[in-house]
């Protein structure tokens, strides 16, 4: 299979070759009602009384239910809010008091800066002598000592795709006595993930990438069942108690990963997301894999035959790659420049990084081929060099 | 003046009488467009694009420098984002960095909960023997000695609406040498605020109460713009970097309140808080004080006169109240129950107390009478009694 039959789903412009749903996933034609029955129906008409009467309570762990669903977690074990910034905090913040005799933070070189700068603040309020440790990707099973109170992972590496071994590194983390915290934000909704068989005790993940959910959807956070219990959040927010409308004075964290709630949930957002993610419905991710994993390489192939200039930074090896393809270039960003302006969005990461992220749900293989021949014609006719593209923004 | 020329900016239903704007505002009738527009013209069309093209890199600063306007703060000091119990964490985290000899965290025993569960949070995580010391309101001034790091109050009490002197206790903090962080949850959009003459080093609030933003709308955080470069944060993410998208290994904060920002901004959500704030242009918050106070001793007058049975708990003073009025009963309960199932929305807080915003953008002096008036049949005619209005939910 390489396409599904799921692109009347999504309201893409016409004309436009979208490559850049690991960045942002483009516009569910669902989540247009979904809002205005949210504003009008909910907000407008229900008011307070909405947050019993239209869900809102509970609509966090609903989605955070559905969420499980695709990422191989058990029901109640995956709460939704905040960004990934504050969910790589309380994981690694959890992580870390359950190991208070180790001292390093283990990650890789190629990990989301974020995560690392959030490590670093939390290191930094502890003030205890923490340390982050990173080496290359392919060397952290062999720096997994046991001063490591935690392995910090980014399952697919944003910049490459390149894809870390879920199991495998669970494993030497756990035989070390790590505890072990995957970032999904390139795997919830790209590749089959099954958290439930990693014993991994955390993932967190954001929604606005493979996910749909739209710009700053909130993010998601999972905790193993056996060791939430022991959790004591740092980030004790009213949301996470057991009776936020006691208005208790005294924090008392609620069963399961509730606790992992902080503050009034965005609950537009959280309804857009809801209905972004009815794209998944009656589709696995194994088949949703196989698609992306057809076209991919199609994508390869059809670019390396154009472009020799052009060289492959994403594993060969489908086995090792998420669901994006990116090529290096010196002159990548002006290459994405004049793609976008072509109607063929990618993205650029510094150095010199062209994305393309596949996404099956609303990709085939006719987009795939056309994408390939205007990378064909970018460098061929050199129409990078226009000054136009050349002007960096702060977003690419 | 008793009522503003706003009511027609709001959609309210039929013959519902919205005293609880405290809590959540009602929908602008700007929001619908604005979603629509979002998610269509900006989301929809301009896909990743938008960042730039729709400046939704810059939102957060415009959002947050028109909440600057209405509680007296400079442009480009306060940031917008996440939700209210994550910017207390931000703003503590900072206030403790600043005195890190002192060890007492002064709020007020009226404090809401969950600012005293994130303080607690942070202080577990810290682990350096800090405390949190609440005692009454009325106590906190004689409370501050200098083992005071930090004073943290909630300028209103969400339960009976009194009002701190924020000049005064601001000056007492500094007198004693803490820093004062003021939350501005029931003050925003409420009362008229000037952070700037107070000298506050740090304030934080929610935008869905009087700002009318929705439900789970963004937080703020302000940070006086003399202190906020010594400012490192612990929620250390990536939109707070002074390059977000150079993706480099360390972390260098934005300077000014930007670096208080942290992940992804929710782009929806801000949006439809962004024309909300419409509802405020060309208003004072003298004025709709002026309206809030006529409007709040009419109903604390109508409800005295015809319900003996109640008990004013909020100040008789106006000077010394909030935008909302507080009523204690025994059956207070069930009696906001009867109220809201005949139209007139207010609210119950543990353990007796009724709450009624007022609101002036979209209430006049006849909605005023008129829920006095049904407040008086409910008591007379002990409507509370029926066993539907005496089954707790979990948000009342």
């Amino acid at each position: 299979m390489t396409s599904l039959p799921r692109k009347d789903l999504f309201d893409l412009p016409p004309g436009v070759i979208y490559l850049d749903g690991n960045s942002l996933g483009p516009l569910p034609r669902a989540a247009g009602a979904r809002a205005a029955r949210v504003l009008q129906d909910e907000w407008g008409t229900q008011l307070i009384r909405a947050w019993n009467s239209a869900g809102w309570m509970d609509l966090p762990a609903r989605v955070g239910n559905r969420i499980a669903g695709l990422i191989g977690a058990a029901p109640g074990s995956v709460a939704t809010g905040d960004t990934l910034s504050i969910k790589v905090y309380q994981a690694l913040d959890a992580a870390l008091k359950m190991r208070p005799e180790r001292k390093v933070i283990l990650s890789d070189s190629g990990n989301f800066p974020t995560d690392l700068y959030m490590a670093q603040g939390l290191i930094d309020t502890m003030g205890r002598g923490h340390r982050i440790v990173t080496p290359a990707s392919q060397d952290v099973v062999s720096a997994i000592t046991d001063d490591v109170a935690v392995v910090m992972l980014t399952q697919v590496d944003y910049r490459t795709g390149r894809v870390h071994d879920m199991q495998a590194v669970t494993e030497a983390a756990h035989a070390a006595g790590a505890v072990m915290i995957w970032d999904l934000a390139h795997s919830a909704g790209a590749i089959p993930v099954d958290l439930t068989a990693s014993a991994a005790e955390f993932a967190v993940g954001c929604t606005y990438k493979y996910l749909n959910g739209g710009p700053g959807a909130p993010a998601f956070i999972y905790a193993r069942p056996d060791v939430i219990d022991g959790v004591a959040p740092a980030l004790a927010g009213w949301m996470g108690h057991a009776e936020p409308f006691a208005m208790a004075r005294d924090y008392t964290p609620a069963m399961s990963t509730e606790r992992l709630r902080v503050g009034t949930p965005p609950v537009i957002q959280l309804s857009i997301l809801d209905a972004a993610l009815d794209a998944f419905d009656g589709l696995s991710m194994d088949d949703i894999r196989a698609a992306s994993v057809a076209l991919s390489d199609r994508f390869i192939a059809e670019v390396e035959r154009r472009c020799p200039m052009l060289r492959l930074v994403s594993p060969r090896d489908a086995g090792q790659r998420g669901s994006q393809v990116s090529f290096a270039h010196e002159q990548g960003y002006a290459a994405i420049q004049a793609l976008i302006a072509q109607g063929v969005i990618g993205d650029f990461r510094p150095p010199d990084i062209m994305r393309f992220g596949i996404t099956p749900l609303y990709l085939d293989e006719a987009d795939i081929v056309a994408a390939a021949e205007r990378i064909e014609a970018v460098f061929r006719d050199e129409t990078w060099r226009a000054p136009e593209f050349n002007v960096r923004s702060r977003v690419t």
